[in-house]
């Protein structure tokens, strides 16, 4: 042989050694080296993990070098939003536990924790413990929570007498109405969550019964999705004996706001003249605040809160945020995430789909997901989705 | 350039081009195969979370190529165990669930549950979607569970209304009483059990509040332990009036097997002469069965199985385990694992360490720790170990 020859023969027989030494002491290098990866790579899904339509394109690769500390490079803008009490503790610890383990140790999205009192030194320990993810913990002013003055409060204790006389759930409570005002109107607003478009609303002491192979606000954002949800019902018509009326009244006097294609068919039989009382159940919300923001949610809510209904009546955020969630936008801009098991004590949701509750690894129960309860809208949305 | 060194030129840049593409194409390649991957390699132990002692050398890397289908080379021959009936269903794989996201999702030990009646193709069906470890489902023949023909069941009956009449829980039932037998004498023996030596005994609807990141059934392997609990407490007397005679009566049979320095001071404020009704609950154990399967604990348990007082009195596994582990083995073979969190409705062990509490991120409030409650047994095994 010549010396180049040589010189090949000596490279080649280096690199080749190197090869076969990596292939041997690194999974990772055989693993990525291999023919069949190399073809898989080329025929398009490698090692990702494939979950059904429609969130192909949005999974997580469950194959990384260090699975409890990927981050993924494409990421929403998107916070956890909790609103807990002091003595929530251990329902908030629970449900930020099983949102670690379901699906944020992937992702590290923030939480944001806000309360109408300062967290004690405690509940920030044993929350903080959780995760390695970002935590800001909140204090809602004053005006944000409490009751307006301009509240009469005399019709107010009224409304709160007749509810409790007809055993209204919370029907005498000052503070459920406060609580319901500020998540229609001001969780958004708030100062740690003004930097987030994208939010998901967490109560304490719920559960995520399926791993969430895929992210959810990725998914919403790519999709020009608004509002996303997982169990619907009907509310209780006491609570919003005047809410319909106002929203027609807002209606007429703001017909710009109302989409074309919406999801009025989800919410009235007759073509909005009443009102069947379905609704997002809004303890589980993955949503824009970029809508909540908005020209038309902002008129939306000062028109409602000016009616009093929060206080006279016990109007809930659900079906103020669902109303307007399906009106102001397209219906194909709402969305049923059947992928994500869910439940808030007395009612789950559970993926109907058999390979999603598969591929989730689901702890919840098919037979008893609340999809087809009587008490459910489920068929009212098929409805309107032509399933 | 002459022919060969075209070629050379030629092959090497083919191999360049797919080391590039391959790094930038695969993450895992590009690691793999990166500089300072190499170095970390050869320096020893990289990424290894270190946990506080006595569990150091016991750790499981955090860093792997596929954390969630990680299993160790080094593994003792351990299954967990699972009593449950059908209708544990919801409780069965809440605990499963909890045991794969603090433990087993890296270890993939498997699972035998057994049950007097067969497990339904629902209840299979539910608990095999939640791990891929492997899982026997094991039904109890009829002579390992239920009263046998020579208990006097005239006898036996009046023991069961005493108790009821002294208002002693599951004083009235026989399936207490058949399980608890099981427990002490039959659960090691069961064909399903027979090939594993290690054993960590698992109920329905337990939690486990913080991240294991060490094998407890290596650990105590390799530490020569026999017996690991997390809560001690006190036994009702009721239950168990005449079996601390018989225990001193099996000891006078057979001084032999009594090992020295064992715990008796644990359960004997006199040198034995009376019980002071501690020991381990028994809901909770990491043990060797090759101990149960041994000599003295055969000799003992027949020994007690003739006395009747599983069925005439309503003795438990729990102080039965108890005292034979602590008699028949040196006191350092058995070991308390604070490091667990662990509950059983209504009691919890929390890691009394801050920094165990910390580094399992766990979900429990030491505050409201059993280890130092009226009821806890704890300060008679400090005083035993000498802490």
């Amino acid at each position: 042989m010549n010396t180049t020859a040589r010189y090949f023969v000596l490279v080649l027989g280096v690199i080749l050694s190197i090869h076969f030494v990596l292939s041997f002491t690194h999974q990772e290098y055989g693993r990525a080296t291999s023919l069949s990866s190399i073809a898989s790579h080329f025929s398009g899904n490698g090692d990702l993990q494939v979950v059904p339509d429609p969130y192909e394109g949005y999974v997580r690769p469950t194959t990384t070098p260090n699975a409890t500390h990927f981050i993924s490079d494409k990421r929403a803008n998107a916070t956890f939003v909790i609103l807990a009490r002091n003595t929530d503790i251990d329902g908030t610890v629970r449900s930020i536990r099983e949102m670690e383990d379901r699906f944020n140790k992937y992702y590290k999205y923030p939480y944001v924790l806000l309360n109408e009192v300062p967290f004690t030194e405690d509940f920030k320990r044993r929350v903080s413990v959780l995760t390695d993810a970002h935590i800001d913990f909140g204090t809602i002013s004053h005006d944000d929570w409490f009751q307006p003055a301009w509240i009469d409060e005399q019709k107010a204790k009224e409304g709160r007498e007749k509810l409790v006389a007809d055993k209204v759930i919370y029907g005498g409570s000052v503070s459920y109405r406060n609580m319901c005002r500020f998540n229609s109107g001001f969780f958004f607003k708030q100062p740690l969550m003004e930097k987030y478009r994208w939010y998901w609303r967490i109560e304490p002491d719920v559960h995520f019964h399926c791993d969430l192979n895929f992210d959810p606000f990725l998914y919403m954002e790519e999709n020009n999705k608004v509002y996303g949800f997982t169990i619907t019902m009907y509310e209780f018509e006491k609570t919003i004996p005047t809410l319909w009326a106002s929203v027609k009244e807002f209606i007429k006097l703001h017909p710009e706001f109302v989409s074309p294609d919406n999801a009025m068919a989800f919410m009235s039989e007759n073509g909005g003249d009443s009102y069947n009382l379905c609704h997002f159940w809004s303890n589980f919300e993955i949503a824009d605040m970029n809508f909540w923001r908005g020209p038309a949610y902002t008129a939306f809510f000062d028109f409602l809160d000016q009616k009093g209904g929060f206080y006279y009546e016990r109007w809930g955020d659900a079906p103020v945020h669902s109303i307007a969630a399906a009106l102001f936008n397209r219906k194909d801009q709402i969305h049923f995430f059947d992928v994500v098991g869910y439940e808030h004590n007395p009612y789950v949701h559970c993926p109907r789909d058999d390979q999603q509750w598969k591929a989730g690894r689901c702890t919840c129960d098919q037979k008893r997901s609340f999809d087809y309860d009587g008490y459910s809208c489920m068929s009212k949305w098929d409805r309107l989705i032509g399933r």
